[in-house]
This record gives C-alpha cells, structure tokens and sequence, in this order.
C-alpha cells in the first residue's frame, strides 16, 4: 500500500536510527518511552491522521470556514475530527502529566504531529494555538488561572488563541494600542481591535480562551508597555462553569489563498464595554510571554511547512509511478516501444529527487531541534542546557524560516510532476501548495526569520552557537572518512562548509560595521545556513545508511538506504553547488538595495 | 499617479531606446508606425487595459465562468470588456490587413499587450487563442475555409480555441486517440474527447471555431498519423450564417487553482455522431501546423508570465511606499524615532530589487523576440531570415519557460512584500500568484522547454543560434568598456558567459555521449542561460542609461536611469553568482536522479 503523509520508513529511520530516541528512556522523565511505546503512538498518530483527519483536508478547504453574524461554523468533519483528537489526548503530548499531558519526548511528538500537520494543518493549527495557550497559562498563570483555564485547554475541551496583530502593528508587534484599564477587583477592561486570530471563533468547542496583548493605560510606548490578559470568550465562574458572554465579538473573516480550513478572524473587544481579563504574568512583561511560545510556535510552522511537503512528494511520486506518458528517452526514435511512466523521464526524476531531499532534510531538521528540547530537558549540567539550548535558539529560524521557503518549492513541484492535472483541484497538490503559503508569512515572516538569525541567533555567547553547530557537521564529516559511499559526499560539504565559516564571519563582521548592508543579505544568509543544515542531515543520514549497508543490511531495507545514500549524493552535487553561488553574492557585500533611490524603482 | 500593470517609463525605454522601434518604420510593411502612431497605440492599450479589462480581472476570478447544461457563462463584465477588444481591433494587431489585421510590428503589439495581459490575461487568453486559430487558418486554409472564417476571428466576432490534450495524451500528442472519419463530400465526422480546453465553451460569442488534432482512421501511429480539422461549434452555411448544432458538446470545466475567469473546458466531440469538420491542411501533417503556431503560442504564455510579474511588482513596490511598519534599522534602538515604510527595510528593498530585475529583464527579452520576428519579416536577404528566425527558436524556450518560472517567484515575492495582507484576496496580489502558475504548465510544461532548449535548438545549424546569442552579448560586455558605471557589471558578465560557453559544450557533448545525464539537467541549464540572458538585457538597459546619464540626462529621466545601473549592479553581484553555482552543477554531470533505483523514492 503506498505511504500517505508521511513514509513511516523514514519516520523510523530518523527516530531510531538517527536520533536514536529509546536511548531518551533512560532518563526518568522519559522512562516509559521505551520502542514499543513509541511504535504505538507513531501508529495510532498515523490512523488518527488517515481516518479522521484527513477527511477535513478537502471539506476545510471546499466548506471551508463560514462566518455569519458574528458566529464561525466549522464544517461537520472538524467536529468529528476534534472529537477524536481530543479523546485520543493529542493535544498536550509533550506536556507534565500534572496538568493533563502525556509527557512524551518532543522527538515523539514531532512524529506524531508529521502526521497529524500533513492530514490537515489547518485544523491542527488550532490544536497547536489551544496547545501555545495553555502553556502561557501553565507558564505565566497565577494558581487561580491554571486552575481555571489550564487542563481545559491541554484536554481540548475549549479552545486557546493568541491575539496580538493589530492592523496598524503586524511585524511591528510594539505599534499595537489595545488598551487594559485596571477594575477594582484586580482584573482589567480590554478594548481593541485585532486581526488575523487563528481560530479566533469557531463553534468546536463552548468556550475560546485569548490570551490578549494590550497596554495598561499610562504604559510606555513600544514593546516595554505591552502586557498580557486571559480573555475568554465567555466568562468563567468560580466553579469553572460558563458565565456570560464576554464581549468579545467576531466581526468578519478573511478570504483567503488557502487554509480555508482555519478561521482568520477580526476580533472587536470590549466594543460594549464588557470585556474583562486578567493579567497573565507581570505588568509590562507581555513580551516575555511572547518570546516564551515564541520557539514553540515557529517550530510548529516549520513543522506545517514540512508536512505540506512530505505529503506533496508521496502524492507526485506516487502518481509519477502511474501515470503513462511517451516513451523512454533511450527508446524515442523507436515507434514501436511502449509509453512509460513519467517516473522514468530525467527531468521528473530531478523534481522528485529536490522534493526528496528536501522533505528528508526539512524532517531530520525538525526532529533534532525536538530531540535538542529533550536533551535540554534531561541535561543534568547547566553547560550542557546552555549549549543545546543555544542550538535550539539558533535552528529555529532555519527551521521556520528556511523550511517553509524550501516547503513551497517542494509544493510547486508536486504540482509540476502532475502537471495540467496539478493545477486542478480534483487532484490534492494544488490546495497544498495554496495552503502552505501563509507558512512563510505568519509567526514572523520569513525576513524576520533571517534577521533574526543575523541579528540576534548569531552573536549570541559570541557566536557559540553556530560554532557548535558546525562542529556537528564537522562530526558528520568525519564520520564519512571511513564509508566508502559517503567519502566523497562528505568531501564536498567540507568544502562548503569551509567556505561558510568565512561567510559567517564575514557576516557577523558586516553587522558590526555596515547593518543596513549585512541585513540585506539576510535572507540569502539564512538561505546558506539552511542549504547547509539541509547536506549536513542528508549526509547524517547517508552515513548511518553506508554503513548499515556495509553491514549487510536486510533486502528489504537495501532499497531505502541506498535511497539515502542517493539524497546525499544528488544534494551535494546538483544543488549545494548553488548554495556556494549564495555564499559568494554575500561576500560580495553589495548595497546596492539600499542605495538606489526610492523613486528608481519606477511605478509612480 | 502610481502605474499599474505596466511602467510606461520602462514600456518606451525598451521600445524606442532599447529596440529603437522607429527604425522599422523605414521598411515598407511597417511605414505607418511611426513614433507618433506607436505611442498611440500603447496609449490606447493602456486605456482599454485599464478601464475595460483590469474590472474582468477580480470577476473572473470571484464570479468565474459557470457551467450548466453544456453552456458556460461568463460574468457581465467579460462580455462589456470583449465588445470593447472587438470595437477597438485588438484580437489581430501584427496581421496582414487583407484578413482585417493591424500590421503592427509585433514589437509595439507586445507593447500593447503587457498592458492587456496584466490587466487579465485569463481574459486575454480567449482572444489569444482565438487569434492563434485565426493564424492556422491563415496559413493552413483553403480559400473557402478563409473565407468562412478568418476575418471573422480576426475580427472577434467568433472565437477560436486549439484541441490538443487528452485524458491519455498530454505531454505526449502522439498518444491522442480522436478520430476522423471521411465523409463521401470531402468532409469528416470526427469524434473524440478532449480535456484541458482553454475557452473551450463560453458565451462571449455566437460561434467557436476549434481547430482539431485527430486521426483520420488507419493513420500511422504517433505524431506521423495526426491531421488537423476545423470544426466549428455551429456548423457554418454557406453564406456564412449560422447552421445547424455540430454536437461539440461542453461536459464540464475544471476547478482550478486559478484563472477561473477561463473556463478550462472538457469537449466531447460527435458522441451523437453529428460533429463535421474539413481538414485544415493536408492529412497526417496536423503536429506541422502545432509547430508552426508553437512560436507564438509560447511567447504568449511568457508575455502572460511578465504581464503577472509586472503588475505584481508595481502593487508591492507601491504598497511598500505606503505601509507603515517599524522604526529604519539604523534608528532601532532610538524609541522616540518615527516607524517608516517598508520600503526603507533592506530585506524588502532585496525583494523589490529582486522583482525589478526579473520585470525589466523579462520586458526587454519578451519586447526582443517579437522585434526578432519583426526583423525576420523585413529582412531581404536569406541569411539574415535564417539568423533571426534561429534566434527566434532558440530563445522562446528561454521566453516560455525560463520567464514564467521567473514569474512564479517574483509573484510569490509580491504576497511576501504584503505580509499576511498578501495571502488575502482583499488584496491584488495572491490571485496574481495563483493565476500565473499555469504558465510554467500549459502551452509545453517547463520542463519539455527545458528539453527543447537541449534536444532541437542548442544543436540547431551546428549551435549557431547559441554563437549568435553569445555574440549578442559581447556586444553588450564591449560596449560598456567606455562606460565607468557599467564596466564593472559587464566584467562580471564576460566571466559568468566564458563559463557558460563551457558549460553549452559540455551540454552538447553530454547530449551526445549520455543523453540521459544531459536530460536530467536539462531544466538547470535552461535556468543558466535564462539567467544569462536576463543578464544580458539588464547591462543592455544599463548601457544605454549610463551613457545618457554622461551625457546629461534631463531630471526627470534621471531616477529611470539610476535604476537601470542599480538593477544591472544587483542583478550581477546578488543573483548571477548563483547562476554561476547553476553551472557548477551541471558540468558535475551527475546522473544521480537516473542511477537511483525506483523504490529508493519511498512512499510503497
């Protein structure tokens, strides 16, 4: 039977064999995490993810969202999909058992989510922003929140938010001017006006949990006077049942390219002067708040990214071997030979082989930052969580940012292997490409990623990070000297690598002594680092491979490790010699962006 | 006021000082297109575009054509904006005025037509193809066929289509199974299904002549037995009125990503047995009359690629100089200092740099094709002919292929230049990006131009066309040698083009010597030259402007100016090393992507 979603092959290979994940069960908190338990969870995530969930990929996106007088139905499969996932307490995987989760290893979970994210991203955003409050609350709340709030939102049993764009404060999250005014009883009166909320009102569940970014009166400007509130939907009473609407009011969705399955909402609050909140954390410190989820959240949208893409791949290879059309190449002046499938012409081959890469790349990337949060979690030495806390901060813009850019090329060539057919909604691909779009932009666009990286990931412990981080190619590397297969693959990242090194430096350099030109380069940069971590996972990866099959590996796992080996192989020759054309338009140093006068860009 | 669709200032750049488009005036065929006239027209196309097509454009898109019982309607205002194209003689701008064409050069058409086509080419394309049927019957028809149809087309009382693509034979033509049946008076019952047929029913008009590809019964297999028919909707009597129903019959359009405001038609062709056609030229020689519109086919779907593009670019450029957003960079510390537009960012500015050069690159080599087809027409002398023509075919793979893949990213850019609003239909530019993907599929699937480009035109009189074009950019290289402020760029040209003379020869002998390497970096070398060519026409602008700057360019011009060098000094130190990074890749010949066996792909 073909894979859907996500090979389960190559779940298991990076699980086991690469980020070797049973070996986390040795430490207490992750004791029960043994192989079998893992098995399980991967398997019961997979058919959670086939049976229920991805019967709402094509209802989100044909029903879609339908908002009507200032209420957001939600079509029938979401509620039944919500109901499983719910029941089967998806929700909260990686959190502490006290308040409901199932405290798994986040590697686990980032399997379980492949999943889950590729039956339907859009209806598991919600999960994810129900899943971000909770932990606001679980983190920042007072006893009295996380009693009131907490294991509603880790059961699924109301939903969670996060509001904070406003029309006039998008990137700029400091220019926002929703306004808290204190009441007597210690909580605040909310007014404002927010967009673009994620799953800001549905009908899947009774009540909406928002935590709110607004200014108390008399706060200074910027990000320094921006707090944040719990504003639910309805008020809660004591006992935690449902009180009174809280006045906060939908007052339209967006029309959207895709996910048409989530419902992006304008939120009017305190409009009649009934909202109330409490504040969640300190006064002023809202921002803190944000940073907290921030690494959570962005992982999350590289984890979307990856899942439009592992899932687009499966679906063009998979159709690649069917569809019949013209004859070989080898055969072309022969008239008598038969019309093959597409699969056997080069240039679909190379399509297929990016799309590989990368969906195995984008997959090992994402799992390891995971798998770096449990080691974190399990380090016993402040070093050792100062370091892979250091690579987590590091990787996360390559994770959001430079998968989602990547994730979108994958999508457009999953439409390209279809072809007419493609771009048909009657065929899958088309909506994912549409959907996989907004990864790019929401949760900090993707130039926020890369300013991120070479304004603060960069210099942090004095660029500790990176070094680290390639140390760990390095590793690689040298692992290759002894694998016939993998040698000459390593060769060459070696080559590249070295070559970043000077980059990076020079980068770390220029924006010291020419920000305005080193930001301009940002994104190439981010670009370099990600087609770098991208070679590094596959020859990670061909590693574990070439040698298993110097061991004599099964017949049935011969096909996949060669598989492996041949990303590397294709990677390393085809497309990082481009990436080596990248890192010479950054040292290059050119400013030109910035200098031409504005009025030269035409158009007025 | 803010241009939209197209920058005049950049149109009248490639037209008169680019191409110096007066000159051919001074031949015969093109005496009345004068500066004067030209302006007008363009003029006049911008007029139309704006008031009459640019409202089709959110209609199509929103309302889209409806099906019902074999009709399809298209909304109010396609029907206004087509009476518009018909009354002010559009459909046939560089035809011969004996069959009521313009006999424009196709220079100033293009001209006219970035205008159109950025205004909807959904829209456009109806009248493009209703053209190219014209052309086939221009060049193919007997006098009775010219004269039942051709002023008609050309005209727009009627439309055309092209039916090609079947279930089975997409990629493959050779694969189309419809037949032709020869009827005792000369004509042929033809029957047959055909899927993919851009406007293959609407009501814009009375009549729809489809130009058929089938199989007349006991042909040769494959490309060899395929004839071309005319087959109208409703039969044609006689006199040229109307007869009787030609049971061509509409089953159903697609859903598609976008374009809706084209209704892609399924047409079941005598399922009732009462659909007639005569044969368009002779028998088993239908794929020569394919060929022979094949040219202009293709150029078009590039000039749908630019017009996207172009418009794209000019929504984000301005929007950028009105969208308010943080503080300059180099005041970020400064918290009293005032949030600028976007347009001050460095990362958008790369953005906007980067779509500013696809545009103006693509604008000038869409505009140089047509002028190549228009020196073809004037030549007098064989050898000229043969040149220009070569040139011709060489480069419409570039101007296909290579141009709407351009045109794909550079729209993508426009959504990101946006933020979230971008991923809004409210807003212009995500329907611009789902439109334009097309492009990259139908009228021959990039990848078959990338085969194109290697497999006929590379090799084509002994790889002369490519010398000629190499040529063409010496020229340009040696002309900034007295030019300070483009000596630089046309440095970085010489060195990328004595790459990629190599790189053509090891392309012709891997083709030769392992076709199936070649192959499988057919698209990446389709990408190098591209890019190359792209190059090329950037230092082309930056000659001429650097040499009016010197010799002292009026204010107003001089903005214009400055930012033809700034776009050649982009594109040449930010985005040609990656091209140079292309070409790495291809002279390391891998043949990976052939090598790996099937399974390996994953996903059984």
């Amino acid at each position: 039977m073909a894979q859907i979603l996500a090979d389960r092959r190559d779940i298991d290979f990076v699980l086991y064999e690469q980020l070797k994940v049973e070996e986390l069960a040795k430490h207490k908190p992750f004791a029960d995490f043994n192989r079998k338990a893992v098995d399980l969870i991967v398997s019961e995530a997979r058919n959670l993810a086939v049976k229920e969930i991805l019967p709402t990929q094509v209802d989100g996106d044909r029903i879609g969202a339908h908002f009507a007088n200032g209420a957001v139905t939600m079509p029938t499969s979401f509620h039944k999909a919500w109901k499983a996932l719910v029941d089967g307490e998806w929700l909260a995987m990686s959190d502490d058992a006290e308040w409901g989760g199932q405290g798994m290893p986040h590697t686990v979970a980032s399997a379980a989510t492949d999943y889950l994210m590729g039956a339907n991203f859009a209806f598991m955003l919600t999960a994810g922003l129900t899943h971000g409050a909770g932990k606001l609350v679980e983190k920042l709340g007072t006893d009295k929140q996380k009693e009131l709030y907490l294991q509603k939102l880790y059961s699924g049993e109301w939903c969670g938010t996060m509001l904070l764009t406003e029309a006039e404060a998008g990137s700029d999250v400091g220019a926002l001017s929703a306004t808290a005014t204190p009441n007597p009883d210690g909580t605040y009166s909310i007014t404002g006006n927010k967009i673009f909320i994620s799953a800001g009102e549905h009908d899947l569940v009774p009540n909406i949990i928002h935590p709110v970014l607004a200014r108390i009166e008399g706060a200074p400007a910027g990000t320094a006077g921006i707090s944040m509130f719990l504003v639910p939907k309805f008020r809660v009473n004591d006992d935690g049942s449902l009180g009174e609407f809280n006045d906060v009011v939908c007052t339209g969705i967006e029309e959207k390219m895709g996910i048409h399955g989530n419902a992006t909402c304008s939120l009017s609050l305190g409009s009649k002067g009934q909202c109330i909140g409490t504040l969640l954390g300190e006064p002023n410190k809202g921002m803190r708040g944000m940073f907290m989820m921030m690494n959570e959240a962005r992982l999350m949208v590289g984890s979307e990214g990856l899942a439009c893409a592992s899932t687009s791949y499966l679906y063009a290879v998979n159709y690649a071997r069917t569809r019949v059309q013209s004859r070989h190449l080898l055969k072309g002046a022969d008239k008598s030979a038969p019309s093959v499938p597409i699969i056997q012409h080069p240039d679909v081959r190379r399509m297929l082989m990016t799309m590989k890469c990368y969906v195995e790349g984008m997959r090992s990337l994402g799992y390891f930052v995971s798998h770096c949060m449990d080691r974190n979690h399990v380090a016993t030495q402040a070093e050792e969580k100062a370091r892979t806390q250091a690579l987590i901060d590091l990787l996360i813009p390559i994770a959001k940012g430079y998968v989602t850019e990547r994730a979108f090329e994958v999508c457009s060539l999953g439409v390209q292997v279809y072809g007419g057919y493609g771009y048909c909604r009657e065929f899958p691909v088309e909506q994912l490409l549409r959907d996989v779009r907004i990864t790019a932009i929401y949760e900090g666009t993707n130039g926020i990623q890369a300013l991120d990286l070479i304004g603060r990931k960069l210099s942090q412990n004095n660029g500790q990070a990176i070094q680290d981080l390639f140390a760990s190619m390095k590793s690689a590397i040298s692992n290759a000297q002894d694998l016939a297969r993998t040698a000459p693959v390593a060769a060459r990242l070696a080559t590249a690598l070295a070559r970043l090194e000077t980059v990076t430096t020079h980068m770390t350099t220029t924006m010291q002594s020419d920000p305005m030109t080193g930001s301009a380069h940002a994104f190439t940069f981010m670009e370099a680092v990600g087609d770098m971590v991208m070679a590094w996972m596959l020859l990670w990866r061909a590693n574990l491979a070439a040698a298993a099959l110097q061991a004599g590996a099964k017949e049935k796992d011969s096909a996949f490790y060669e598989g492996q080996i041949m990303s590397a192989e294709f990677y390393t020759r085809n497309l990082l010699p481009v990436t080596l054309g990248r890192m010479e338009a950054i040292l290059g140093a050119s400013s030109i962006a910035n200098d031409i006068p504005e009025d030269a860009f035409g158009g007025k």
